[in-house]
């Protein structure tokens, strides 16, 4: 049985802890937060504490706190000896350097407050400073995803741009395409079926080979049209950047 | 029992006429297509022609060919009083009208040959020249989709050009997401789950709702550090536009 401490109460360290919780490998036995009243939540599942001082021994202290909180967090800890690790996928392994041993244990997904997710499908990056403490990390993912990766800070900094693109960014396009049926008195919902299939696809197919549409087709005459036809001037300047980015990925003559 | 006759064969056609066997509100009585070649995959299955003269009396002619072509087949034909429609998200109704019964029976959606599709949840958007033709749409559609809309020339259009965001450009962040992996020897399959929750939110959130990442949050340190770290200069401009676009979505100060 691997003793987890939860340092954090947000919105990872509650997905982590009921995830955790549906195991028999590892057993959350504390959580600490900073605040008392964040606490509220855990009081009644397990043993809680707003001190540093206080915190119990265990094998692995997963830091789950706001980005720009890991690496002063990390310094107040006094764990000797102790596997501790952040759960971010922005910030460099090395800001936990102040332990002997740390890692990283970054699950890949976007969590919605109040909102369950299934973690098994959950990719969860791995990384250690000790060779030999990825093992104990992998049996902890693998307690709760079969996603598990063993990803060194450069790639982890590279997926998490990626993700920028693949999540942040693409909400973005669905707003854009929400505000132009908003504009026109058409249901968004019409677009659902389509939005899902289109992210569907690209789990079997690569993104590359899913392109369709009228600037792969160098469909001038539609492009134009479209762009004329937007209302505001963002929505013509991205309408422009990705055609043109489109169209120079796929080699078409411009 | 409503009788069909399909002009055009290719992968729209090939859907509907899927779509159609399942139903006994509607029969497809014939598929037309000016290649004989095309029409091989329907010859024991339906009576075919690759003639317009041959073209058999039925309730509806489903108009299912690539969009450049529509007008100019719409112009041979010479159905008397018979309803002819369309499947195009952007070609206006009135490209049939040197028909007297003419309208719209588009399916949103993104088709791939030989990938089966479930029709019951594509939306269908109707349209026709004729008030009381609405209704033997409304029917057809019925018989194979939960999702029908009334929507017209205008509206399509707009719908069309949203499609284009939440579809083509979306699948073209998919690919710079694909491509910043490839470079650091990262799976993309890392970012599947990712990506799926993502479109999944937003068919319960709205985008503005749902978004999140380091430009709504305004964090320069983050967006400097990702532009800094994009290999290629079109990367650079997409992240730099996609993140102004989001901060003056968000009304943040820039």
């Amino acid at each position: 049985m691997i003793k987890v401490v939860l340092l954090g109460a947000g919105n990872v360290s509650t997905h982590l802890f009921e995830a955790f919780q549906e195991t028999k490998t590892a057993s959350v036995i504390q959580v600490y937060n900073r605040s008392k009243k964040r606490l509220q939540g855990f009081n009644h599942l397990v043993d809680t504490t707003s001190s540093l001082n206080e915190l119990k021994e265990a094998d692995i202290y997963i830091i789950a706190v706001k980005d720009d909180s890991v690496e002063a967090l990390s310094k107040k800890l006094t764990l000797l000896n102790k596997l501790v690790v952040h759960t971010s996928g922005s910030i460099a392994m090395e800001a936990l350097n102040n332990n002997h041993r740390y890692g990283v244990f970054y699950p890949l997904q976007t969590f919605t407050k109040g909102k369950q997710v299934d973690f098994s499908s959950i990719p969860i990056c791995l990384e250690t400073n000790i060779q030999s403490d990825i093992e104990i990390l992998e049996k902890l993912a693998q307690s709760i995803s079969q996603a598990v990766y063993k990803i060194d800070s450069v790639q982890r900094k590279a997926l998490h741009v990626a993700a920028v693109f693949v999540n942040n960014f693409v909400n973005h396009l669905y707003q854009k395409g929400h505000e132009i049926c908003q504009e026109h008195q058409v249901p968004f919902e019409v677009l659902h079926p389509l939005l899902l299939e289109t992210a569907k696809k690209v789990t079997s197919l690569t993104p590359k080979e899913s392109q369709t549409g009228p600037a792969i087709r160098n469909d001038q005459a539609v492009i134009n049209n479209h762009i004329e036809s937007l209302a505001t001037q963002q929505q013509k300047d991205i309408y422009t950047l990705l055609t043109k980015s489109i169209q120079e990925t796929h080699g078409n003559k411009l």
